[in-house]
């Protein structure tokens, strides 16, 4: 449940790509008329636009984008432009190059890994190497430290199936396994990074369901009383990002809201990458988690061209045509 | 240096159907034109050629040789009529599937995860989803035995980078860590799966060769030394695939020869899938290896239109055209 809007006729990449020229010239810059046309458009859409636009006028779009704004809407909207994939190989790039890493960077990595598609997934990993010249993986163990290594190598190595297909025999002795595991304190067992990294989204979500039945607590619960380091805080992103994306999107936009000032970055993220998968759905989530607006919540921490075009990625306004 | 010979002018794939139609008409099929044809494209060729005869047919090309044809020749033209990822996941199921596995079944997955390129491996694993509506990964974990599965879950999830980088440093430090694993006699160790299945192949060849200068013997000596299990065995296999796969496939041809009878499935194999890929090289090391000529090793071995096929890939007789 995508929250983008695109028109009902989608103008084609030479009138879309004029309208944005249209807009760069001129006194100042139209940055409504930027998030008309961009705030509007899916990503194959995006993806032809920027290559019509470096055909007709031999300039980068996203170097065009820098150059005209600034700030925050800048940041929104150059990465709402870019290639998802790219995006999200600059994002593990960015998480991994941090000097002191916590969960609030390595989460990051999970995301990419346990809730995108596995197509998704592996054209990151496609990008990560074009861009960088090395694969993800190899700046995950350069630069992570034990255990975190082992179950971050797994799940960004993951192609799961994608049908919804789900065996309750495999979940009952999954679920046992990963509560032997627990039992155990071992969470990096073999078992519960194969269980993690192979199965696909339903089969897991079945398995987390037998674990509650057969044990009463919660998979999750039980990590977080297994103790409370890095591993058992990226264990309960991972079991989030598996079983529910959305809650966890919910709760990186509320993180990124209360306190003192706002998280951009963090807003950014969940807004830009969610807006044309399920960022309804996180929408829902987030009213029923945190009994608040979404939308009234970021119309108070964000202001301006910026305010517009969050509200734009969550469906709010016309639909640009 | 593939082996494979395209025509200078390479007909269309209307053409090409057409002469294969014709072949199967008559009185009798014409292996011989089947050859020319089939023998002389390349896969990008083959695809449109079987989609092509699909549409115009509407038949399978595929069940279409499989009826007309019979026994050797028809395995090995069809499995070259197949679309490489499939093949190979086609290859990797079967390996799993077979109830007393040994090297000679694994060995398999050993080759598509290390003498396949990145996009290839890739292309596999996709296969292997669409085919059989479970990852090449969970099959892995559910048919393969501990410590084995670690380290083929840990090959067929990697994603490579591609290019032409080695870092000396990295080389040392990496073959320090392959040979503190030996001296522990812990051939599964983290380290060795990472090293394994994350460098990129230039690196690797660097990392053996610092090995062989700091300690000695090669690495892949040290592994025999470290015991002769399967888990020896595979690693020796996972160490020539990524350092020579000439070599290694030169080897496979050589045993599917030497003895009573041939393994054609394993004579199949080595050519069908390497014809595109370097079975020029592995003719070569064949002839280094073995003093002995893999062409004429594969005339002594078969014969009729079988053999005819196997040469025609090896690069023999007129360019199909």
């Amino acid at each position: 449940m995508a929250s983008l809007k695109l028109p009902e006729v989608v103008p084609s990449p030479n009138q879309d790509t004029e309208r944005l020229r249209n807009a760069f010239q001129g006194f100042g810059t139209d940055e409504k008329e930027l998030i008309l046309v961009l705030g509007h458009r899916n990503a194959q859409q995006r993806k032809e636009i920027k290559e019509t636009y470096q055909k007709l006028y031999n300039e980068s779009l996203i170097d065009r984008l820098q150059s005209e704004l600034s700030g925050d809407f800048r940041n929104a909207i150059v990465l709402w432009t870019n290639d998802p994939p790219e995006r999200d190989a600059k994002y593990a790039r960015d998480a991994l190059k941090t000097k002191r890493k916590g969960i609030k960077q390595l989460q990051i990595l999970v995301e990419i890994a346990c809730a995108s598609t596995p197509n998704h997934l592996m054209a990151v990993r496609q990008a990560y190497c074009s861009l960088f010249d090395c694969s993800l993986e190899e700046d995950i163990i350069a630069s992570v430290s034990q255990p975190l290594t082992k179950i971050l190598v797994g799940l960004v190595s993951s192609y799961r199936h994608n049908k919804v297909t789900v065996n309750l025999d495999v979940a009952k002795s999954e679920a046992e396994k990963l509560h032997e595991a627990i039992n155990n304190k071992q969470l990096d067992d073999d078992h519960i990074v194969w269980i993690l990294s192979t199965r696909n989204v339903f089969q897991l979500r079945e398995t987390f369901a037998s674990y509650k039945q057969l044990y009463g607590n919660t998979f999750e619960e039980d990590i977080k009383n297994c103790g409370n380091g890095d591993l058992a805080s990226l264990l309960n992103v991972v079991v989030w990002c598996l079983d529910c994306p959305e809650k966890h999107y919910a709760k990186v936009v509320r993180d990124s809201i209360v306190g003192f000032g706002t998280d951009e970055d963090s807003l950014n993220r969940a807004i830009v990458t969610r807006a044309e998968i399920d960022l309804l759905k996180v929408r829902f989530e987030y009213a029923n988690m945190y009994k608040s607006s979404l939308d009234d919540d970021v119309i108070g921490d964000t202001s301006g061209d910026y305010m517009e075009f969050l509200l734009t990625l969550l469906g709010k306004g016309p639909k640009g045509d």
